[in-house]
């Protein structure tokens, strides 16, 4: 399952569901006949890996498995950029084993590691980090932090902020669990835990791969994304030149809290004009299937047939620049009262933060959503590139 | 899938992994024919379902899936015994509803219903129910409460008690909150939330369906349990006569926290002699296979091969009488300390509650694992029997 070049989901699907049409029936056959000739072969979920070293860092171009976690850690006193330096070569040791179903150097429950089921560590570089580390000189451009949104923002510290962002992502909870642990009992001498949140979406064989999956407001989410594999998405997502961020990328992580009770008194019709597309398929208003750009500038009797505040007009960038939404929904209710206190993860990643923040400035202003919708937390983050093996995540900077 | 007869899980395999042996294989080339004639049909496991009607309640012999949410509720004042029936037939028709992958009557987001993922939806009665209702007659037998086990509990309010639980497992957890949500919104003017618990154990694909999973402490977990679907089991779980609770079951829902900090210290034939099996395949010490039970009288050079305080002695009940363990993993760490909080949701099913309790008290006077285990929740619920479309769950009582 190590090939980039084959789409796990794909193999996933085409194991679990047969192939579709007869010319293809015969290679179903043979995979059958592979099949029966390694009886011992286990599920292909759980073994499922995805290559650690690389140009880029897994995580952001690898289609988002069932289970993200992301933790922020901050830098305890004394630790010093040597100091996290070699940190950074440990934690990174510990990845590319945990991700290839290899157990850390010092786990003490290596059977746990045994089934990776396509996990993924990502690291990545808070404003606060290069400041404590004097390296402010090494930062991307346009990275100092986002600018207050007042009109929506509710920001809370517990969610907000931190130095070392350590991203999880597999299919599988075990799995997510058990390199939580390892890469904590790694650092925890020297960085201490500012966060946590766990998001979720649909489980590998709930929906086909290449689908949009719904979000806890029943929307189908990121319908405008960039293709991973594209042009576009390289273009979007990943830094170019030659500096210390070429190949990485920045992470903006907003925690959306989505008042469910008040959203759900809109009926279908309404919600479709809140957001601009139809529920039922992802299509813009305007027409077409949901891979469609909406047409912003059609009317109909005079009026613009996608509300001026819509969150798909709003969401559009005047110059056309886009970014690439690897969405988690959370759910952490019910609250005592028996309402829901559920949300979005909502993880956006572009090759310079300003893609986010012009969009963001836009939605603030004004966006049919924010009726709904209020952000509670809110951090930044620069994703190095990848590594070779032997190398480690951030070696370009410290 | 909604056929009784075959495990869902054994179709998946099938799917999945293909049929090993090459009589199967004239069995996956229809199936895989047939799939051809549908090219539009979903990944299997969101379309899954678990019937909902018969005459158990889903949810106990259903092979675990990858995700359980228990919550208990409490009765909100003035809720008396017909306004309770009243709930209970809603909730009822909700479940029937969610598990089959359709909307209950009040969703206002109906197409998050559409990939239940082996929904199931169980319903117990806490003994402060029947306080409250003034129906103590109605209860089982030996079901008032558990007795304290002051050697190692250290229980908390907020893991224990409740009048009514909701449990809610399947493989993806947009089905899960989805349904949590749909159950709350219904019951809530009558009923507050006192406590939720979430669990997992390997998604739908990671490991095999009939190979036993391990738990946060990287042990097999449950390797001694009943085989659903046969007699020991149904003799084991399913209250017999012609009561009220006839093809019911208890449940005592215990949350225990696990001290990975200080398991973690041992070796792996500490951890064995601690446990009385292997950690490699969870064959007993004294030798054979997983399946096989323990030899509890084996000696070499005069010494108990099974220490006498060995989890799989001390949870061995004299009268050979067992209970069946659907085994959960929590995990709310980490701490800001970096320290794991994590542990098991010990969701135990028995016909008669005292099956527990005699295992639970050997284990409370002895048992090596207490060192590193404690208690922090306990509940138990009376589970009742399933009922047919249009009855509902509780009919034989209330």
């Amino acid at each position: 399952m190590g090939d980039k070049g084959i789409s796990r989901r794909g193999l996933i699907a085409a194991g679990a569901f047969g192939v579709a049409g007869g010319a293809a029936l015969g290679v179903g056959g043979t995979a059958l006949a592979l099949d029966a000739e390694r009886p011992d072969s286990g599920p292909e979920v759980g073994t499922a890996t995805v290559p650690f070293y690389g140009e880029h860092q897994a995580g952001v171009e690898t289609p988002p498995p069932a289970h993200g976690l992301f933790f922020a850690l901050d830098l305890k006193k004394g630790t010093d950029a040597d100091r996290f330096a070699r940190i950074m070569r440990l934690l990174t040791d510990d990845a590319a084993r945990l991700t290839q179903g290899r157990a850390p150097l010092a786990d003490t429950e290596p059977e746990l590691a045994e089934l990776p089921s396509n996990l993924t560590v990502t690291f990545g570089f808070g404003p606060s980090l290069f400041a404590k580390l004097g390296r402010e000189d090494a930062m991307p451009e346009n990275f100092a932090g986002l600018p207050a949104y007042e009109s929506i923002d509710r920001l809370e510290d517990r969610w907000s902020g931190g130095d070392l962002l350590v991203q999880v992502c597999a299919d599988d909870l075990m799995a997510v669990a058990h390199a939580q642990r390892m890469l904590l009992k790694d650092s925890r001498s020297f960085l201490g835990v500012r966060w946590v949140q766990r998001g979720f979406r649909n489980s590998a064989g709930v929906v086909e791969p290449e689908k949009t999956q719904r979000n806890v407001m029943g929307q189908l989410d990121g319908s405008a994304n960039p293709r991973p594999g594209s042009e576009e998405f390289r273009e979007t997502v990943w830094a170019g030149g030659s500096g210390p961020f070429a190949g990485g990328t920045t992470l903006a992580l907003r925690r959306i809290r989505v008042d469910l009770e008040t959203w759900d008194k809109l009926d279908v019709g309404s919600k479709e004009v809140h957001v601009g597309r139809r529920l039922a398929d992802g299509a813009p208003l305007t027409g077409g299937k949901e891979s469609d750009d909406p047409d912003l500038e059609a009317k109909e009797n005079g009026l613009e047939v996608i509300s001026p505040n819509a969150h798909v007009r709003r969401s559009t960038a005047p110059d056309g620049r886009k970014i690439y939404r690897r969405a988690y929904n959370y759910d952490d209710g019910p609250t005592s009262e028996g309402t829901s206190e559920t949300g979005l993860l909502f993880a956006s990643y572009q090759a310079d933060l300003e893609q986010f923040t012009v969009i963001q400035e836009r939605l603030a202003e004004s966006d049919l959503l924010n009726n709904y919708t209020t952000p509670v937390g809110s951090a930044v983050f620069a994703i190095p590139p990848g590594c070779e093996e032997g190398g480690w995540a951030g070696e370009t900077l410290f």
